[in-house]
This record gives C-alpha cells, sequence and structure tokens, in this order.
C-alpha cells in the first residue's frame, strides 16, 4: 500500500523504507526552532543534559518575537538568555529585534524551511511550515531541548485525514475562511493527532500566504502536522529564498486515511469564529450587525503578511476607524513592513488612524501592544480564541479574515466587507 | 520693579497686578492634562469630591500614551477607566489608541497649549510647554483632580532664574546638549522650585523642537517651570495650529532674577549625561570609545519630533544597526509617524534595521517596547537616568541627543556623529 506525503517524510528522515501510523520512531530534523517564552526553558533543560554543543549551530532559529521590544524586566531577561545562548553556540540563525519579524512569518521568507523537511519548533503553530510540504510540529520545551542535542525526535507516526476542497472561492474569502469552516466541520479534537492533509482543486489555486494560514491552524483542530503537496505554486516561493537543497514529496495515490471529506466551498461566505473556540463558527450573513467591538487586531503568524495587509488596506483605504475602535496593525516580518511601506499600505493604515506596531506576536496571546480589559471584544485576524486569549478572563475574541476584520474597524461592529465602499 | 513673564502670566491667571516671588496664589488654568498613568488615579480622586461635571470638558486632555496599546490587562483596565470617563464627561480632546501621540508633544502640535496659558498635568514633564511662553507645570493625582472640579490650583510664586546662552551652535549640537550643559552646571536641583527662563540669541535662534526639548527638562533641574519668551518663531508655529486664543507675555526689564548664569556656547560639543543623574554630564570628545552599549532609544516627549528623526535619519542613512544593538525608534505623534513616512524617515530606519514602535511614551520610564535587562547599557534621547529608569535596577541610560544616539547605534559604542560618514 502506498503512503501519504506525511508518512514519505517520517520514512525517509527515519532511515525507514515505510513507516505506519501508531509507529514509533525517531526523526532526524533538519530545523529546529525556539522563541523568547519557550527557548529560555529549551535552554535551561539543554545546559542539564551536559552536551557542550548544539548538533547543528545552522539548523536552529532563535527567534525573539513573543515579548519584544521587550515588554518588562522579565521578558528583557528572557530574551538575554536567547541572546547570550546564540552567541555563545554561534547559532547562525538568531534574530535580534529590528531585524526578528513573527517566527511562523519569518522562517518561510528567509528560506529555512523547505519542501521535505522535518521541522520540529518550540511553538504550537509550527504546524505552518507544513504549507510548503514539510513535515512541522509543534512540541514542549524540553523535546526541543533534547533535539538541539541530538538533531533528533521521537514520535508516533501519526493517521491521516484528507480535506478536499473543491469549487471557487468567491470574493472576500479566503485561506482563513477554508480553514475555520473546517475547523468547524470537525471541531478542535477533529483531528486528534492526525495529520491534516489539505488538497483540490482550491488549494492548488491558492496563494502560499493563504496555504501558510490553513496548516498554521491545524493544531487549532488538533492536529498534529498540516500539510499540503508542493506544487509550482511552492516552487516559485522557494525557489529563491532556500538555504539549502529540498525534497518535493507526494502522496501515493493508493495512500490510506483514515478519513476523507470532500466539500465544494463555491458558495462558502467569510467565516467567523465566536468565542471561545476556533469551532465556534457562523458565516457572515448569519451574523447580526449588533456586536460592537473595542479593538480590531490585524496581525500575527496566521495573517499578518504582505498579502494580508493588502486585502485589509483595500478595505480601509479612504475611511476612518471607527472613533470607539482601537485598530493594530503589525506586519509579520520587517520585510512585510518594508514592502508595505512601498506599495503605500503603511500610509493607509495611518491614514485612517491605526497604530502600526514593529513585527511581533503582540496581543495575539495577549502578550503586549493590545491587551484587552475586562468585558472588551476584538475581532482578531488571530489563529484563538480560547478564554482570556488576549487578555482579560471576560474579553472575548471574534476570529476572522483580514477584509472582515477591516470592515469592522470602519464600522464599529463585526461586519461583512461588502458593507464598505471600496475606494481605488 | 517689573516682573518676569513668569509672574505676569501667573498676576494675570490669579487676577492681581502682580504677584511675588513665595506668594501663594489660586491660578486659574487654561488646559490640564492626564495620561493613562495618572489619569485613573486623578479620577478616583475626582469622584470622591462629588461634583458631577468638570469645570470644563474642552480644557482637558486625556492622553493614553504611556503604556498603550495596551501592555498587560492591568494597563488595559487604566485605560478603559480613562476612556470611559472622556465618555462620560464628554471630554472633547481625549485620544485614542492609533489616533495617540506622546502627550508632551501632542499637545503642542495641536494647538492646545499656547503662549500665555496657564497650565497644569499629571506628569513631571508638563513643563515642555513653556516652550510656547506658557506657564505649565507638573502636578499630582490629586491636585489634578480638584482642578479638573475647579478650573484652578493654589501654587506658590517661584523665584526665577535666567539662563543666557551666547554664541552660535556647532554642527550636531542642538537644544538637548544646551539643557544637559545647563543641568550640568547647576545639578539636579539647581532651580529647585524655580521658574528657569531661557534666553539670549542661541534660544532666539533654535527651531521650536529644540525649545520644547530644552522646557521638557527643566524638571530635571528641579524647576517648578522652564519658560521661554514668544517670538516670530512661536508665532509661526502657533498660527495654524492653535485652538483658543492665546496672549503674548515678556518679561519686563527690570524684572527680578535670583541668579542670572551666562554663558557663550560657541565651543560647547554633544553632550552625554552618563548614570545616573543627567547632570553627570561629559563632552563628547572626552569620552572613550570603549562604553559598548546593548540598545538604542530615539524617541520621547524630548527628542521624538520629526527634526529629531530627520537628524537620526541623517546619520544612519545607508548604514547598518551594529548586529548587537536594538534601535527602537518612536515618532512621538501620528503626524510626526506620517511626516517621516512622506520624507523617506522610516524606510531609511527600516533599512538600517531598526524597530519602529508607534507613538508612546515606550521604554523611557521602563514601561514597555524596550525595557532593559540587568547588566544593559542604553543611550537614550530621553530625559531621565536615574537607576533603574529604563528597566533592571543594574542597567544604564546615557542621555543624548539623536545623532549621538545614531551614531552609537551604527558603532555599537558611545559615538560621535562625526565618527559616521554622512551619505547624501
Amino acid at each position: 500500500m502506498g503512503m501519504t506525503i506525511t508518512e514519505k517524510i517520517l520514512a525517509d528522515h527515519s532511515s525507514k523504507k515505510e513507516v505506519f501510523p501508531g509507529e514509533l520512531i525517531f526523526v532526524k530534523l533538519d530545523f529546529l526552532l525556539a522563541n523568547d517564552i519557550t527557548g529560555p526553558l529549551a535552554i535551561k533543560e539543554f545546559e542539564k543534559i551536559g552536551v557542550e554543543k548544539v548538533f547543528d549551530n545552522e539548523k536552529i532559529a532563535l527567534v525573539p518575537d513573543h515579548s519584544t521590544p521587550n515588554k518588562d524586566i522579565k521578558s528583557a531577561m528572557q530574551s538575554k538568555i536567547l541572546r547570550e545562548f546564540a552567541k555563545k553556540q554561534g547559532i547562525k540563525y538568531y534574530y535580534e529585534v529590528g531585524r526578528v519579524g513573527i517566527e511562523h512569518a519569518l522562517l518561510p521568507e528567509e528560506g529555512l524551511v523547505l519542501p521535505g523537511d522535518a521541522i520540529i519548533g518550540a511553538d504550537s503553530h509550527t504546524c505552518t511550515y507544513g504549507a510548503l510540504g514539510a513535515f512541522s510540529t509543534g512540541v514542549g520545551s524540553t523535546d526541543l531541548a533534547y533535539a538541539m542535542a541530538t538533531g533528533e525526535i521521537w514520535l508516533k507516526v501519526p493517521e491521516s485525514i484528507k480535506f478536499v476542497y473543491y469549487g471557487k472561492l468567491s470574493q472576500w474569502v479566503t485561506g482563513k475562511d477554508l480553514i475555520l469552516y473546517t475547523i468547524g466541520q470537525i471541531g478542535v479534537d477533529g483531528a486528534r493527532y492526525k495529520a491534516m492533509e489539505f488538497t483540490g482543486e482550491v488549494i492548488r489555486n491558492l496563494s502560499m500566504s493563504d496555504r501558510l494560514t490553513i496548516c498554521n491552524m491545524a493544531i487549532e483542530a488538533g492536529a498534529k502536522n498540516g500539510i499540503i503537496e508542493p506544487d509550482e505554486i511552492t516552487l516559485e516561493y522557494v525557489r529563491n529564498r532556500a538555504k539549502r537543497n529540498f525534497k518535493v514529496y507526494k502522496s501515493d495515490e493508493d495512500a490510506h486515511y483514515k478519513e476523507i471529506y470532500e466539500w465544494d466551498v463555491t458558495n462558502l461566505e467569510p467565516i467567523v469564529a465566536f468565542p471561545h473556540l476556533p469551532s465556534n463558527i457562523k458565516k457572515i450573513s448569519d451574523i447580526g450587525k449588533d456586536i460592537y467591538i473595542d479593538q480590531v487586531y490585524i496581525g500575527s503568524c496566521t495573517n499578518g503578511r504582505i498579502e494580508d495587509l493588502r486585502l485589509a488596506a483595500k478595505i480601509l483605504k479612504g475611511h476612518k476607524v471607527h472613533k470607539d475602535v482601537r485598530l493594530i496593525v503589525t506586519p509579520a516580518t520587517p520585510n512585510v513592513y518594508m514592502q508595505a511601506l512601498k506599495e503605500g499600505l503603511i500610509e493607509i493604515f495611518l491614514e485612517v488612524g491605526a497604530s502600526i506596531t514593529p513585527p511581533s506576536c503582540g496581543p495575539c496571546l495577549g502578550g503586549h501592544l493590545g491587551v484587552l480589559a475586562e468585558g472588551e471584544k476584538a475581532v482578531a485576524t488571530t489563529n484563538r480564541n480560547f478564554v482570556g486569549r488576549m487578555g482579560h478572563p471576560k474579553s472575548e475574541v471574534y476570529l476572522s479574515n483580514p477584509a472582515v476584520a477591516a470592515a469592522s474597524a470602519i464600522l464599529g461592529r463585526i461586519a461583512a466587507p461588502w458593507e464598505v465602499e471600496v475606494k481605488e
């Protein structure tokens, strides 16, 4: 019997001809990641192991993106641990404040994570890189510490679930809506410890940015990884960025899937996930015009790329942010920021009255740069809306795509993109 | 005997023909200010007084500039108190995140503080507005609460000290260097409860931006207020901004001063204030090339205006931030940000590898957006370098002008502007 793309990558990285779901294997890793929250913990564990040097200082990225520029003394001390470890170990891909971006936007952009890779990161949204056709998953800091020492990780081969999308997406419907819809169908544990393989004509027509958004949220359905077979769009994206060789894997025709979902998404509308679960979805036309909001956040590893900012700017241009709303816009990386500047998007954001922050995970996880107070409601282009995710336990987060977020910022309530006049 | 400009303003605002230093008077106020740190405390006190409405909802600015976009739940709750009070009282000059700037840069820019005004603010650097020829001083939150209810404050008329600057400033020498030099001469309590009146040909040739920097730091010598007589440059600045009528006061020829300092500053060099006092100054050529730094901060109510960013960009253009340094740049207001964008300065900052934050007091007071870790050293264009001011008690802050800060960011150590090649 054939293998899925996930199984093939894991087989190759464990020097086996084939692997089977449920099998426990050691996987040789191509790339590792930690940030300023998880890195210091991993470093502490690493230092207990008693190994002098990391297995390969060109295969680890240390990305202080969560609480930087340092939000307080505690985070400053955490950043310092990361910086000093990077220096001591000669970590090639350490990114300093000013040059740092949100890890899951930065690493694909930098060509550090590539098709066919096996990647782990001490961050749950490490599954993002599956969009490139890599096996990529989030781990705890202790697992990462062990991997920094050995270059390997022990794991159980996941079963795969296939998601096939047919049809043609309407205007204002994005990868974000596809993945919210999907999670809405299967629930937040609908793919627990599974590989979510996204395919079909709709996926094949999506930009890399939308694909990254989709795989980014695989973890929100409990998946071990999300993955999309590389195609011309993938290779086009990777070609001028890749810092290493890479290999393209595809699923066999006769690969086994635990389940196969097939959806015609032609009539799909923009989706909003209501508090307090990403699976708690409503289509935009089913939402009344009475959910007033306090804040809109456009950014994060889910939707902070240039394509997201373009989409938001298209709606925002020539309007003003509603007087009762704070609109916070976070370009995910310095390159995204520069590109947005050159395209005039930063000027549009300033003109409408948005606050533009440096690249950072910011308020997505209630970190800083827009934490919510008691009773406040926010529309966010992020990936999680658990209780207290963006601040006070009595605040509420509504997840959406950047177009819905932008329209909501103007109207002061959750709104559809078509409620706002697009000014060219 | 004649009166000083400070005495004249206070006399007029207390409906007296003349006032004398040491006299206790009630002063009718033209404008009041509070921020997201001091405002909530003042509001709590105001509500104890039992008055329904503030004395005038068009004469109070509430400016959430310290910990916004909200750095944590606590600051989110503080911002919320300010926002709700503003709404309830119909405060005309409440500035929401995205439209807010650093209070002491914002209010002059908005034409809300004007020549001849009597102004108080619940922030020590309220003395900034003296640059416009106003009497302006910082007060505690309780005093502000009382003033919000009555429109008056009780105070003792300060004695005046005159500072006369002769000569012509060299390249790279700015208002910041003049005030650091001055504080260096008289010490941090050298003007305790006095009015510092800045005058002489050098002051008359300074831009408003430099004058605002000078008066901003009057409090660092312990002054009650800093003040500069309005002239054509002042009127030029105020003319298209003023939201009310105003009156120009000047000191009488025979006014009495407790002391008069006269300095020829032709040979003055850029000045750096070493830890941990603004008075602990050295001229740049007396500083060795071995003070390595971790962070450079260009921003704050002292030096975050467009003129400051232009000066920094002139040095930075075509260079790269030193690999071991984080350069954080904070345009003081949304207008400054937009102007910097249009002049290409934001692009220069991005290209050199700086982190550009939204307008906020940020790390100046160790608030957020660049707090220092233990043992770290920073060059900052701010106004205070007390122990722990920007973070850990064992961190160090060196105060300088934006040109010195920019040169230091490139070279990774405290450096003179002339050590860097200016690329046109």
